[in-house]
This record gives structure tokens, C-alpha cells and sequence, in this order.
């Protein structure tokens, strides 16, 4: 019989509750005194392992090499936070300003990552998935480029992981495609973008607005190059974003008034000017 | 007026747009191909910080010194998951067994940091403050802890950052407190909270269960220890078991059946037999 | 330029605030002292519709007719709760043990309403709405059906609006059935629903698992004969659960001890026995 | 053993598994094919109460008397909807704004009923319940209204249930306190708030904005007189706006461009023009 959405009770399905009907989970193991992630004892990773690459552990199920590994903590840093305008944080102060507990702001912002905001980091990968496989058939990048841009102009929806209302060249992803070059991870679908990104260089014409790759281009290209499922990367946009939602709305709840109004466009910056990161940093 | 649940739209109030009247943010600021966190150009953090350094920056508006920084990845990594049973976790697999996206289960999960789930860490820094006041105050930490102690016995409640229903000795407790000694962070809240065991462990009677520092108690003690206010560990506490809740959302859809019953006593666990750490990680 | 992830401020996209940008609403008018839903002063409204002739008002834009009106209260009474056992209602338990508040344990149930459960309700109206296209272009109701299923069973999927785990007739189908009927507003879309459960009926083998329509199947078709969109029939889905969601997380608070372990098999109900309805009433 | 926030699995806490473990609920048995609300057969509850009633015999555990349910209708629908400005209603659309689904967008608006934003429920009957006390101890309304007046300044806080940004006289609040009087159910807790208005009247100085009975007031009042506890009013302060939440989201994602920037003060309504009900509706 189908799956409908009222459950029966698991005793009129007529399941036996033998040892074989357990159900299974290969996270974390908990016995008494012993916490096991993924294998290894969490107050041993505690100290060890940063939470970048504990989560990464967690998620993929073995500890990253250290290049890898500093690439996860590039690429959570990198989403950590936009500013006061993106709508799932706009939905963490609207929270905030009821009153509402911490844990109620993050959820709603949670709740705003919809199809428009951080969805294109699955698409992205979809498409760049096309043009490495076509790659691997033979055919050179920049051929490759112009067939899955023209398949992908026939869906009359925007190229995934290109372009940004705000930033004509998105620093974080040139940032982030150096970082995979030094650290030697650069492979197929970091070049697949690029060839991409080099097709509609060569296309642009002066009137077009820019098309840089944006920042959900690059986590697509480079998730896909550490071999990352498009289920992973969607649960890295949803973790390394939650500080930012937090900060948000917990400034909300201690500088605002209760209950306000808020205009996304009637706000100024008033933290520290630019400056740079203390060298023992560098 | 008051605040009521019915806001008013701002030109029925009078209220006159000038530039007084912008609302400020000093977290993050966004400008044409420029992002600075807290200042710092984010392309510039990314490599620089790990994600747990970069939290801090965020919530606290300052790099951690090296010290701070990797007690901070330690008490991240240390709530990152406590496997399939917690209320949260149950509630965000119940959540993705019905198909939802991975970000409303989440967000269900979330929901569940409720009272008695994460509430604890908020209670325990105000009552280790308390015991700090005497000890300001010219006490000693024994005698202090005996008056907080006993204060606390009045309102009913179970102390707050003791006893675990599962573990009689917490691992992660323990780890993070010989961390904060080894990196020298060690503070009058550490040493007010091991006052407390101290004085529970000589009154504890045999037939008693054990009433050991739980993971709550330690994050109190250590983020008391490290300046930050009870808002910053609140977020710290959500921020850092959202890899886990979003782990177990995902392996719920992964392998199990949509719509199942889950009765969380019935599952085992079949992940990797407990390992080492690789020698380099040590 | 695309839609991407970060939204720009407003100033930098240079909009004029003119007259023309203001965004428009249709639903409620707000002045001071005069509410206006959809036109009627609420106050009037109170007292004069229901909440379900409300609801209706609000997402239809006008009043319905008695008989619609009538059908309304019996649809969002169809669906106001199945017991504690549906993933939804386990997510708002869940959340409800860990003493987190009301709003937050009937906002995690809510984020249960995911594809496999009220999923339905939307593809069987667009299943429905194929079969009485080919009506309408002369086939006969049987022919079409034996068409759609036909069709359907192409997609792999189970047929939308058919089948339940648990009832192998579904009394709130055919309750609300019997309204349409006596109501006269049984139109195409039931008569379509209804000649594929015939369809069912006679090539069903007596081994298969009875295939009934279930309430999303009735509901879909409802409200298809009702000329409400999908967008509609997906928000009265909504509405009418979270009275039971609400009464079964209240129910949780109430008579269990927090931070349980929730096991959905292992209930019992101890309410009133079976009962009718005061004369009055029929 | 403690509550603490990692529970432990139940066979490490020697739970048997007898019949005497089973949990209880007495809101909804299920049956194949039968389903009993209360008691009451789903299906002859369909057509026989209204959602209004329905839900009332949900919460409650009885079918309201036809006075108590007309109430209950009047309730529902005065907290429908309040325009687009709540900050509950724009968490909403931000979050509809990002396409995320509709389920999702109400969840994010119910989150933000917080302390500001329908929490004065809840504190005004605990006010008007202290008010009661006195009046049953010998006092008269008037000088049990300045006692409890007196109480309250103390706190600091405003007086709950009374005052309005917007409206300087409450048209929803008027409108239910003559339903209650029609209806024969007004009780001591609606004289007492009848009598701080009074007081409250007497006291006023012109220059002073004017402190209405608000809606909170008003449902808060209506509640205690009809037997409700405080748990049961909040849930049918969610229940009843969850349609204006749902209204508002969808028209969000049915009339505007997707992550557009908010701004609560720009919109205009472009809805009918005030109209009157059907005869047939007075």
C-alpha cells in the first residue's frame, strides 16, 4: 500500500519487533561514559580536530586530509554572514522583535533558505556535473561550456552560480578558487566552471550587466572536486550560515526597540572601520 | 503607548524619516565586491581563521587570542551530536521522514532547545556568578559553594550543570576542563564549579546516584571563565549542535523508509568499532 | 541580473521611492480603529461568519454561499487531527518535551507537513484535472480514468488521493462526499475522482490491498469543484491541523514528564468512549 | 537522576516494557476506519460543528453550548488577520520571499508570537484573575481594579491588555464584549476588566494617549469567564492566526518578485473598498 499521510500504528501493519526490525544509524554511538563519532571518541577529537573538520568527519564519515580540511573551514567562513538585508535574516529579526527565545529567530531564518536563496548550490552542481561528463567523453571544457549553456538556456531559468545582484566580482569565490589551487584539490569541476565563466567573459557584451561566478558557483565546484554529495553541500550552506543568523537576531534582541518596523534599507554600519587581520594570522 | 501585538504602520506614529532615524548594525558590512566582517575583509578571514575562530569573531567583535580559539573549537565540537535519541534529533527526523527539506528539519530541531534541553548552560552561569560574588567578596570557594548550594536547594530545582541521566563521569566535561588548564584560561568560574563537585562528591551517599559535572556545566563554567555574556553561550549551544541535527536529518532520509514509526529505543547503531585519531591529528 | 542568494541594498540598485514602488496588498486594511478584511469591517464580520466562512473569505476573497460555507467547516474538520502517531504531531511532541513553548512545538509540526504527508493533495487535483480535460474534450468519465491511471502509472508513483495504511474505507471521504452531494455542489472533479475508484474496484484482485480514496483524494477533488487553486487547498491543509497540533503538543505538556523518550506504539487512549453528538446538533 | 539535555536510551535506564508504561492520550483514538474526536465520530462531527466548535471540543474535551460556540467563532476570527505590517506576518514574507513553501513561511510567523506579540494573553488573566480574588474576598470591582492597578505599577511593566499603537478604541474588542453580553456569558473577569477600563477613564489626563481595552484584553477577559485556562487561550491565539500568516505568505509568492527587499512601511492596499455583508448574514 502507498504512502499516505496518516501512519498506521506499527501493530495493525502487522510488524514483528524482532532484533532484524532495529533500526540503524551510523553517526555517534552513545554508551555510558563513551560518546564514538563516527568511530573516534569525541573527547579525543575535542582539541584535535577544529569544528570545521569535525563536521566534515561527521558528515562524510572520515577526517579530512588537512588541505581539505582548511578548504571546509574557507568555505564555512565564507557564507557565515552577509549582512543585515538577506531575507532569512530579515525573518530572524522580524522574530527577534516579538520577543521571541534565540533558538525561534534561527529557525525562521533556517526556514528562509528557499529555492531562491542557497538553492542554487544544487543546481549548480547538476550542471557542472553535465559538463564534466561530457568532458570525460572526450569533448575539451570549452565545448563542454558552450553545450550545457545552451541545454541550460533552453529551461529559461538563470545560469546557476553566476551572477549577484550586489558584487560585479564576488571576492569570496576568487578567494576560494585560489585556496583549492595551493592546496592542490583544483580538479574537474573547478575547471568546468571556469571554462564556463570564460565562455560568457568572451559572450558579454558591453550593455549586459557582469555574470561573475558567485559564491554559490564556487562551493558547488569545489564540493563537487572533494567529492561531496549535492545533500552535503546543502547542509553546509544551512550550518555555516546559523552564526550569522544568530549574530543577527541576537543584535536585534540588544540594540533595537521591541516590536519595531524594520525598513532592510534603513540601516547604516556603525562597527569597526577596515582593518587587517594581527599578522601571527597570516 | 505601549507595545502591543498590533504594530502600527511608522507615518500613522508621526515618525520622520532623516538620517537619525536609520537603525545600526556593526556585524558585517556590505559593500560592491567588499565584505568585512567586524571589519576584517571576509575573502582575507577565510584561510586565515578556522569557522570556529570566525563564530567568535562574530559574536564577541574580536579575533580569540590562539588559546581562546581552540577552546572554542573544543566546545564546539563537544555538543556536535549526541546520537539518535535526544528530543531535538527525534524531532527533526520525525520532521524528514515526512519529505520535508533538509532546512525545515532543521529548523524543527532547533525548536527543540527548549527548557530542559540546552536551558541548563544559561542557569549554571548565573548560579557559578553567584558563588564568584562571595568569593570577590572575601569567601572562600568552599564555603561559597555551601551557600549557593544551599540557596539553590530552596527554589527546588536540580542543580544546574550536574548530573547526566545517561553518564556518571561526562568525558567532554572533563576534556574541556583539563584544556582550559592546559591553554591557561582557567578561571575563578572553573574553579567555582569544581567547589560545587567537590562538596557534592563528600556529601554524596552511597545509595545516591552519581551527580557528576554534566557538558552544560562546563561550557558555563568555561564561558563564564572566557567573558562572554549568557546570550553568546546560548548561541554558541545552538550553533554547535546544528552539524549533528542536520547529519541525522539527512541519514533519516538517506536510509530509512518515508513515513516510518520511530521509536527511538529501538535503534542500534552499525558505524565504524571505536578508532584512533590519525598520529598526526595528536 | 539573476536572482542570487544576497540581495542587494535598495540605494545601490538605484530605486527612486517613488509612488509607483510601493507594494500592494488586497487582503486587510488597516486605519486606525477600522479593520477591513477583504473590505467588510471585521467587527462585522464577527458574530455574522464563522471562522471557517472566514478563512474562506480571506483566501477566496469573498463570502461563500451557505452551502460552500458549509462544506468549508466540514473540510477543515476532516483533517483537525488522526492521534498522536503522525510524524507531524511526533515532531511537535518531541519538541514539546524538551519544554520548549507552545509556538514552537506546533511550528515544528507544521514543518511535517512535507511530500509524503498533505503532499498529495496538490498532484491529485492536477491528476483530476487532466481526466476532466479529456471530459470536457468528449471522452467519457471511465474512458478518461482508464487514460490518467494509465498515465500515471508511467511516473512510477502510487495514484494521488488513494489508499490509506491504516483505513480501508475512509469514513471522512465519504462523509464529505455525501455533503457535496446534498449540498449540490458535486461537479466534475468528484464525478472524475469517482470513476477512477470504479476503475480500481473492478480490476482490483482479491489479494491486493483494498485501494479506497482516501481524504487528501476527497478533499483534492472538493476543492477542485469548489474552483479553488492548488495554492488554496495546500493552505486549508495547513490551517486545519494545527488545532490538533496544537491540542496534542498542550497534551504532551500536560500529562507527561519532559525530556521523555517518545515511542508512537507505545500509547493507549483513555478518553471517552464512543459517543453521539447532542440532538441539537444533528 | 536529573533532566539534563542529552537523554539516555531507555534500556540503559532498566524500563520495562509492561502495559502499565504505556503513555496516555485522550484527544483522538484511531481505529481502521474510525476515527472518534473526544469520542465523537469524525465523520458526524463533519456537518454537525463548525471548525470553530470543533476545535473548542478539541481543547476542551466537551461541544461548546451554540452561545459558547458563536464566541468561539467571534474569537477566531477577530485575531484572523492584521494587515502586513505584524512582525510575525513579515517573518512570513521574508521567508516566502526566498520560495521556500508555504508550510515553511507559516512556521516562521507562528515563531514570532512572542513576548511582545500575543504573550499579553497570558499575563492579563493571571491580572484579572487576581482582581476576581478580591472581589470574591468582599471588594468591590472598583477598589479591586485600583488594587490590582496599584500591584501592577510596581512591576514596571505596562498594563496588560489594554493600549493599542494604532487604534485609540479597539473595534474588535468592543464588538466581542457585546457578543458576550448577547450571549449571556458575561462573567466577573469581563466586569473586572470593564472596571479597570472605568479607572483607568477617570485617571486619564489629556494629555495622555488614550489606553483602550485592546484585543488581548478583550480575549483574555472572554476566555477566563468561559472556563479556559491560560495554555488554551495561547493555542487559540496560534490557531487563529494562522490563516492571515497563510493568507499573507501566499500572496506574498503569488504577487511579487522573489528576494525582494521588504520595506513594512511601503505598501499600499489595492483591495475592495469598505463594503457591507450579505443580508442574509445579519
Amino acid at each position: 500500500m502507498k504512502q499516505t499521510s496518516e501512519p498506521a500504528p506499527a501493530e495493525r501493519r502487522g510488524q514483528r519487533r524482532v532484533s532484524d526490525d532495529k533500526w540503524r544509524t551510523a553517526l555517534t554511538s552513545i554508551e555510558p561514559n563513551k560518546i564514538l563519532l563516527r568511530g573516534y571518541p569525541l573527547d579525543e577529537v575535542m582539541g584535535r580536530l577544529t569544528f570545521g573538520e569535525t563536521i566534515y568527519l561527521l558528515l562524510m564519515g572520515e577526517c579530512p586530509t588537512p588541505g581539505i580540511g582548511r578548504l571546509m573551514e574557507a568555505m564555512l567562513v565564507s557564507f557565515i554572514d552577509h549582512g543585515a538585508t538577506p531575507p532569512s535574516t530579515l525573518a530572524a529579526r522580524n522574530t527577534a522583535t516579538t520577543g521571541a527565545p534565540l533558538r525561534s529567530c534561527v529557525a525562521a531564518g533556517i526556514l528562509g533558505f528557499g529555492r531562491y536563496h542557497g538553492g542554487d548550490i544544487e543546481s549548480c552542481m547538476q550542471f557542472l556535473d553535465a559538463g564534466v561528463d561530457l568532458v570525460r567523453g572526450g569533448a575539451s571544457y570549452s565545448s563542454a561550456a558552450e553545450e550545457i549553456v545552451e541545454r541550460w538556456k533552453e529551461t529559461g531559468d538563470a545560469l546557476p552560480g553566476f551572477g549577484h545582484r550586489y558584487h560585479t566580482r564576488d571576492p569570496r569565490a576568487a578567494r576560494l578558487f585560489q585556496m583549492a589551487l595551493d592546496l592542490e584539490v583544483e580538479g574537474t569541476h573547478i575547471q568546468m566552471i571556469r571554462a564556463v565563466e570564460m565562455l560568457q567573459h568572451t559572450r558579454h557584451r558591453p550593455d549586459d550587466p557582469p555574470l561573475p561566478i558567485n559564491i554559490d558557483g564556487a562551493i558547488a565546484a569545489v564540493c563537487s572536486d572533494l567529492g561531496m554529495p549535492p545533500t552535503v553541500a546543502n547542509a553546509l550552506f544551512i550550518i555555516s550560515r546559523v552564526p550569522g543568523i544568530a549574530a543577527q537576531a541576537q543584535e536585534e534582541r540588544d540594540r533595537q526597540q521591541p516590536m519595531r518596523q524594520i525598513d532592510p534599507k534603513d540601516h547604516i554600519y556603525d562597527g569597526p572601520s577596515e582593518r587587517r587581520l594581527p599578522a601571527r594570522r597570516k
